[in-house]
């Protein structure tokens, strides 16, 4: 299909999605449960067929693995969809009511963004994700992942057709796309019809939609992600917390990639550098670092900027909380980065200084994730300051209007512009 | 001055900017006003002298209205300076705070976007609103104003930086430059600067910072506005929110410039065209329109599409309500559109169908306006859907960061992932 036409289709639908009723909405993503469930074996079908065609044509390890779609992450998907459908609705939420001296009420209601794009690597649990919070939050989606993972999100695709069908959502809804890389660069010009891009993979394909694309682009290149252990750290949550930072997930971006030290804790770095050579992870180290513990190889100022995404981590001790703060504000990436002290006034400091969409106080960088925070996944991360920062949910896919209601209000004779009279924020309700 | 210079200069001191305290920026503002006042004859001789320019270089009319800073203006924007020092300070606002069962704290904090770039023509005003609209939400302000602007623009920039220096904060927190169109290029691609760029004037400006921007750009090329007038709306009321619309200030952006009637009111047509006509207004019509009123000229398709910034209004009879909304998504600018009606059923639906950033029920669309809203004035007005839509104000100007505090948790050995226990949304509060 050319790509004008899977773009118009989706404007097409996105009026008729912005209106449907949550219940409909829910209905597809638990239809969508049932059929993964169901069709679990032509998945697992599917998907071997895309590894084995991986393998054969000499793809990376690495991308091999965020390739296979197994049992277990299959239920997670079933889950991660259940709990979609349970989160409350965006569309038609209200905020910043207030009420005008002249008695005009003015407030925010949360409204779909339209259509959103999603251009991808592998991991086939995108093409779930993404169309669940894409058809929750009234968006019509655009889901083009990598030709690696052609055959599952294929059937994937088809899934989501039949579910949002069953529902009575127009099937357009959840569009899932192949074509050239000239077909992925034309949906990327076509911002009168497309509202907002979301790409995930390696930064080379990030820098090359943002770099073409004319639509909005919310995205993060890299998790240069930190552990600043400060002065006085209680030593055994510090190595808890670097440990699980660095090997729960080593290759997700939000692994922990250098840990900083207060210069004052340097004397334990032997035990922290013995708890993560046990894990198998390979360390290199400053100067000071490396005086300070044994079997410690030497970091690069490169090594300060590099996402390892693997069993290594840089060591770097620092003065204190405000030269912690200076790495991580020059060499990081404004991604995820946690401080371990007893001290309340400098994880303050911390907190105020680092200039990263998640910051940590005493609590792992695994915690950057939408779906510990409540969110059941995310459909990214951004690291990009306009509109969303940070894990991406169903509210970070919406828009708002100014619903503005007057009983004949007019400025000129009979009016004056009117103060906000209730400065109170009041929370965001349903409307 | 070169432009990356400006733009680093910028960028330096914003991290300065994002800690200053409230009661420092609020100090800059007052003195600011302080400075409009002492200082106003030399700000009416600089305007004079731009004025003079560009009458003598063959400047449009329209142009050398909007250029025009009076004693009037002035005082404008003294209240303006004062309404936002008076203003309460997004910056460390937090909201959405939830409590995790596993015992972790999350809260969002508004932070300041960091450096914002206004490019803008002629009205001098935009030079005191967006510097104290950046300063107060703590973004360093790079602001290039037209250079028929000149003269006016270079004194209120001195006038700015000894405001922000007799306050302890950084003189290039407002930088007013000038430079040829390749410098304005040259800002436009240092999206590592600069993290967002608002521009203000005719829509070929704005489209040509839109297409050579690498910065996330917010905008809006023009307010094709609609007054909807419905079934059973009282005339009177119809016929003041219409005139009101069109005639207290028809060069503004949300000024009306169609006029959609109910064909059942297609009756009330000769006494609202009377109304609009007594205002100096010429009335170009569909052919029921001119089958119903005597006196208008024909309206072609181009005219549903025509901001006409003038006393110039298009009017045209729709079946009812459905089809109102449809012409509105169809010809409009998703700027700002209203119906007048009785019923609370069909405003709903305008309400729910119009996709436009303001849409207000029985309230004349001069109320699309930052300062009748509440917020002071208004930066901008955006009719994009990242981000910020309709008056963009303090929060506007402003991103957030997401904070979690723990008690050493680590994902792995000894928590759960966790689920949010506290759905309830909170207001947003001073943190």
């Amino acid at each position: 299909v050319e790509p004008r036409a899977i773009a118009k289709a989706a404007q097409d639908c996105s009026r008729r999605l912005a209106a449907a009723e949550t219940e409909r909405k829910n209905r597809a993503l638990l239809d969508m449960a049932e059929r993964l469930r169901d069709g679990r074996k032509a998945i697992l079908e599917a998907n071997a067929c895309d590894l084995a065609e991986a393998e054969s044509s000499g793809v990376p390890a690495g991308l091999v693995a965020r390739l296979r779609f197994d049992g277990k992450k299959i239920d997670a998907r079933i889950r991660c969809l259940q709990k979609i459908a349970s989160l409350p609705d965006p569309v038609g939420r209200s905020f910043r009511r207030t009420q005008l001296s002249n008695g005009l009420n003015v407030v925010r209601v949360r409204v779909p963004l339209g259509v959103i794009l999603m251009i991808y690597e592998a991991r086939p649990h995108v093409t779930v994700n993404a169309g669940a919070f894409c058809l929750k939050s009234g968006n019509a989606a655009i889901l083009r992942g990598g030709s690696e993972a052609r055959h599952c999100n294929r059937l994937l695709g088809e899934l989501w057709g039949a579910s949002v069908h069953s529902a009575g959502l127009p099937t357009d809804a959840i569009q899932v796309v192949g074509g050239s890389h000239e077909d992925v660069n034309a949906l990327l010009a076509l911002d009168e019809l497309i509202d907002l891009v979301i790409p995930r993979g390696g930064k080379e394909l990030i820098q090359a939609v943002a770099e073409r694309s004319r639509i909005p682009v919310i995205k993060h290149y890299a998790g240069v992600c930190h552990v600043y252990v400060d002065r006085g750290a209680e030593i055994d949550r510090a190595i808890q917390i670097a440990v699980d930072s660095k090997c729960l997930m080593p290759e997700v971006c939000n692994a922990m990639e250098t840990l900083l030290v207060s210069k004052d804790m340097a004397g334990h770095l032997p035990a922290i550098c013995a708890a993560l050579k046990a894990c198998g992870v390979r360390i290199l180290g400053c100067e000071r670092g490396r005086a300070a513990a044994e079997g410690v190889a030497p970091a690069t100022e490169r090594d300060w900027e590099t996402e390892y995404l693997d069993n290594v981590v840089s060591i770097r001790v620092v003065d204190g909380v405000e030269a912690a703060c200076e790495h991580i504000n020059r060499y990081g990436s404004h991604h995820t980065d946690a401080i371990v002290t007893p001290d309340a006034t400098r994880a303050q400091r911390f907190v105020d200084r680092v200039d990263s969409a998640v910051v940590l106080v005493n609590a792992s960088t695994m915690f950057c994730d939408g779906e510990s925070l409540g969110m059941g996944a995310e459909i990214g991360i951004s690291t990009d300051k306009l509109h969303a920062r940070g894990p991406m949910g169903l509210e970070e896919l919406t828009s708002y209007k100014l619903v503005i209601q007057g009983d004949g209000h007019v400025m000129g004779p009979r009016f004056g512009a009117g103060e906000a009279t209730d400065e109170r924020r009041e929370a965001e309700t349903t409307a």
